[in-house]
């Protein structure tokens, strides 16, 4: 096990009507706050009118910055630094999924920076304070509710890049499963496979002890296999939206990777695909998980992708190079079960821009931990999910 | 899964020489300090000297209170309540295992608390405020590290009571594996037990859908089975006893109990033990456990000890009774692995006291949420385990 420093701070409300404990804790940090939502989502659940009133009845004044796009774009940071300066506001409440809560965290840290916020995800220059932020979740999926991550996407340099900092942690979320209950399916199942993924790219580690996390993560990867099949077949099932919700944060609060070091090469590979075909996240990693898996297996790895297939899938025997094969074959199973494409073809990528793809991933180097992939390693993981 | 608010605030400094980190975090509370500490330990692995140096180098002025016992008494609370307010102290230090951090938290609340400290633990006040403190963990065991309970003793009344406030959670706790090196063979035995014990009393619970944490608690229980024995055999096998140190925290920090209610019998009928007997609390539980769980097997329990026996411990089979049974024996057989003694008797306890111990269990009224149990069932237990 690596050292570490664990901090969680972010408070968490879940369970239903939730929602009211959010004027007291926005209270504690001013009066003036931006209210960001996404396309309209919150309005048909009737959170919006919900929300509005809380903040009413508190004497909370709010600007709102709506229209956030799934993959949020740098336009919408401006637009909501520029609120915030204009307006004297002083604190941030995202309602809405990942995409909501992620542009959220780059207007906090936004409006710290005198220059371009884009300027902090290409790594011109640090966070170095936010404005506090609160979320409201409507969507399992990112995770964002309990991390410090952002990820925001520039239409015009078609790039989609991340920070990450403590200091843009949530100091509140609600967590209201009922939320869940109207999403899609395609939506609930690219979320399934979002919090899927963020667990592989933890457990896929090269610290080979870390015995505890990979028990953790495997718990978290059955609850999934169990929970997700059953939001699909019934959106209204409260325990089922209830547990996929919260291993959404448990997936990527950090529990899961003190003590080790994470890969998310996947990640990193998808981000580039849908920054330029601005494709749903968990559509990409369905598509590509499998794929980074089948290339990276091999005998130095095997022992490890033994592991997940038997602790996992519970797939038996002891042919280690037949289990492994087995649990990727379980997992891309999984994915096409929730309704996943299985090519990027289907979702409209064009082959000729599979080398751009590969090149953009390595601006900021090779990726990966668990498997080290330069460029070509890349471009054939990305010719084989073709 | 039951509605929740989740909040584990504690920031933890995991591995190796992370008690560099103290002084900047004391000095965000104040200079002037309350210094708790054990019966030595501290001493002879150099670790006060360590600290002592810290809080010097850093113009942290401090007062100490030493001598802290395993089971802490009122007495040393009282003591280190006067201490901070004869000496305006800001901040408290705990630098031990558990009882020590539990002192400090009972200090904690009795600074805010004009009454005697020992009101709190009978329930005829509450915690208001607490003193903020941190901790410096040398022991896996109790998990006080991270959570806001404090367990004290009063010698003249024979009394073990509990107290429990978010207000009362470390600010931080330093968590250095090689503090637990010289940590002796029963005593780590012991704090393996303790842990075990917390995640047991956690996974038995009356809400019976709470899939996502209950596969987390067997993750956790399935780290204690191997690393205990290695902790014993290897005391200075440093992913052992880090391992074993993060566990201790993880099982009673909240992750396993946001969501669904705990059991507790067999902790509050130990503190009845303990209170007359002063025993080490692991070993009492280690003595109880497998007796609770033999007692409150019955037809419709055996679903979660059959599930018990399968995931934790691989038993196979169909036949609930006999699986479940099975399962039963090799915790028992577990706890008996790592040297612990299996009968009331072998640690001193006299036949005629159990009457006592099973009467003030339930002064509170009756124990336990999975199975309820009332002072005859205790007494069977404890007869059982005699």
């Amino acid at each position: 096990m690596l050292d570490f420093d664990y901090y969680i701070p972010t408070e968490v409300f879940f369970g239903r009507n939730k929602i009211q404990r959010i004027a007291k804790k926005i209270k504690k940090y001013g009066n003036r706050i931006l209210f960001v939502y996404g396309q309209g989502s919150i309005n048909r659940i009737g959170l919006y009118d919900e929300i509005v009133k809380i903040l009413n009845d508190n004497g909370i004044v709010y600007k709102e910055l709506s229209g956030v796009k799934p993959n949020p774009r740098i336009d919408s940071v401006i637009k909501g630094v520029e609120l915030c300066r204009q307006n004297n506001l002083e604190f941030i409440l995202a309602v809405g999924g990942g995409s909501v809560i992620d542009c959220a965290k780059a207007i906090s840290a936004g409006f710290y920076y005198k220059g371009d916020p884009w300027d902090l995800f290409l790594r011109k220059a640090h966070v170095l304070d936010g404005l506090p932020l609160g979320s409201v979740l409507t969507l399992a999926a990112t995770g964002s509710e309990m991390n410090g991550n952002s990820v925001v996407s520039n239409a015009d340099t078609k790039e989609k890049l991340v920070i990450s900092s403590d200091l843009l942690r949530p100091r509140f979320s609600v967590l209201d499963p009922t939320y869940t209950f109207s999403v899609p399916q395609n939506q609930t199942a690219a979320g399934v496979v979002d919090i899927f993924s963020h667990v592989l790219e933890q457990y896929f580690s090269p610290i080979k002890e870390a015995f505890l996390q990979d028990r953790l993560a495997e718990a978290i990867l059955k609850t999934c296999i169990k929970y997700g099949p059953i939001a699909l077949k019934e959106p209204e099932n409260y325990e089922s939206r209830a547990t996929l919700l919260w291993v959404s944060s448990l997936a990527l609060n950090g529990l899961l990777s003190y003590g080790k070091i994470g890969d998310w090469a996947t990640h990193y590979i998808e981000h580039e695909v849908s920054a330029i075909y601005d494709v749903t996240h968990g559509v990409g990693l369905a598509i590509l998980t499998p794929h980074w898996m089948e290339y990276v297996l091999k005998e130095s790895t095997t022992n490890k992708f033994y592991e997940y297939a038997k602790n996992v899938w519970g797939v038996e025997g002891s042919n280690l190079n037949k289990v492994s094969q087995e649990g990727i074959i379980k997992t891309k199973e999984f994915f096409y079960s929730l309704g996943m494409p299985s090519t990027l073809q289907e979702i409209g990528v064009k082959q000729d821009s599979l080398e751009e793809i590969a090149k953009k991933a390595i601006i900021f180097g090779d990726l990966g931990s668990f498997q080290k992939l330069n460029k070509d390693d890349i471009l054939n993981i990305l010719k084989n999910s073709f």
